[in-house]
């Protein structure tokens, strides 16, 4: 019995801001398997701001998304079918299995999902690539400090608030710049935030000295552009910035570096980033500790579900319309 | 006896490219020596490409010059008076002294020049503040290792050929960015580099592939702009980003940052500084070795000399228009 599978494939390398055309909904055939290989139903799919690199022709930490191509995407499922030693038919998995139905993995990259540290949709969020991003872009970049300062940026999405909540438990003052009052609210009511800045209606430079009086030890970036600017504008001495990345400028023709580069050499700082796929061999303790801690009460989560791959286009594109309110993520 | 001191003041704070207008010569008595100080007769004054951040009103890592103030500079000279325990007359040394003929000091910032290491001159340049920035900023900063390859913009400077030449004794592959054919050739032929690319005639990013065949793992920037976008496209996993000024937008009205900036995650890089004051306890190593390298032939400087305080402000631009070859000096 062939199975059909149902994909949303790239229609073109995006020009500027990512449209719905760019993207087409298909129907393809799921290969026989292969030995080494097996197959996985999908069951969510989680919309990441790296997708919309990803959709560029060229290649940087990994190569851009051809034309035809599934969108390359982090989903969760079943293991359906197996003819790999290591991965048993039932088992639940997340990894880049693409925005489809079916995929076909031979194991390389696919994290098994422990439904002990929390459902299948934390492991696309919290327990998976976004929530390894903020721990290990935090802990193993940032190195924060008791005491020390967090600012962040892109604050209210699941990459910021895991960041935040880490910091907090870490004994820092945490600050994010965020859109509208309802996230700020959301940061400080709900994720233990000690401050916010709405950057749509407040002066950022401005929210920054007010916010954070002895200026800013760790700086995690999600959002590049002006923002960027501020906050190099008032580091503290030593300051670490991580960048994690640049959603205000993915979907831009014309991306400008940041004029006050030169402000990280009179802080006596660096600028540094992470990439998460380089600490695939760690996931583990950050699954614990971060497992640990919720269960613990002691850090939260939100997320924003959607239902139906031909939904894919419309939904990826609230990412950069700063319209999602916590973990973006669409059923199959 | 009251003596007459000849200095030159800033006239305005320039607005774009400096201009002559910018300073004034100015005569002032040289007011009666306190205990605790001692009076310099400056007989060499450095002409150094962070002289133009000085001008501006604000304070970097250092405060701005105001206006009727004398332009701060490193000089050199001996001592001719003191009630200084610590500084006797008859010594030579060199710090920030300014431009001008008599400097009064308390010792702060102060260097004895140890005319045994090299001319006074040298203390100015290789030996100096330029030495030395070109010394910690590759050495502690940039951390080079033998059978890599470092870059470096605005190479055929004195601090540019001061970390090429070390970056070669430590077994480096080491090649140069600099304005024309005979700076470019007097970095492969006089100095040692193992190539050169004319930013004025060249694609510089196409200079860099050619030239750097195993990608870049430090780059020293003494330039910024579009050079900085040009290295960060090219740089080798855990490439190191030394900034140590950015000649190329200091005088400009409309600075912009480096578009590429987020390579340096890409390549697991990280991107610091060199601020020289901070290695003020440490310079005896770098004259040390610089000296010791110098003596044995390992090492070249070459030095373009003016002279009249009246000529300071011709002087000077010739350093922002990249006339200058050598480390540019004024004899007082």
């Amino acid at each position: 019995m062939t199975l059909s599978n149902t994909l949303v494939a790239l229609a073109a390398h995006p020009q500027g801001m990512v449209k719905e055309s760019d993207m087409t909904l298909q129907t393809a055939p799921v290969p026989a398997l292969q030995d080494g290989q097996f197959l996985v139903k999908n069951e969510i799919i989680s919309l990441d701001p790296a997708i919309r690199g990803w959709m560029n022709p060229g290649t940087t930490y990994i190569r851009g998304i051809q034309i035809g191509e599934v969108i390359r995407t982090f989903s969760a499922g079943q293991i359906i079918e197996s003819k790999h030693p290591d991965f048993q038919v039932g088992e639940s998995v997340w990894g880049l299995l693409g925005a489809q139905q079916y995929a076909l993995s031979d194991g390389a990259g696919i994290v098994k999902a422990d439904l002990a540290k929390g459902p299948l949709s934390w492991h696309l969020g919290v327990l998976g690539m976004p929530g390894m991003t903020a721990y290990f872009g935090l802990l193993d970049k940032g190195k924060p400090q008791a005491g020390e300062t967090v600012l962040i940026s892109g604050a209210a999405g699941i990459v910021g608030t895991t960041v935040g909540q880490i910091a907090k438990i870490k004994g820092c003052r945490v600050v994010g710049i965020a859109g509208g009052p309802d996230k700020c609210r959301f940061l400080t009511e709900e994720m233990g935030f000690d401050a916010a800045i709405d950057y749509k209606n407040e002066n950022v430079l401005e929210g920054i000295r007010y916010t954070c009086p002895d200026k800013v030890n760790v700086f995690y970036d999600n959002v590049g552009g002006d923002i960027l600017d501020d906050a190099l504008s008032h580091l503290a001495w030593g300051a670490r910035v991580v960048l994690c990345g640049s959603i205000s400028q993915y979907n831009s023709t014309d991306p400008h570096g940041p004029r006050n580069y030169m402000k990280i050499v009179t802080a006596r700082g660096y600028i540094t980033g992470v990439i998460v796929f380089d600490y695939f061999n760690r996931y583990a303790e950050g699954i614990n500790d971060i497992s640990a801690w919720i269960h613990a009460g002691q850090m939260h989560t939100r997320e924003d579900v959607y239902e139906g791959l031909e939904n894919f286009p419309a939904t990826l594109l609230k990412l950069y319309t700063g319209q999602n309110f916590g973990k973006l993520l669409l059923k199959v």
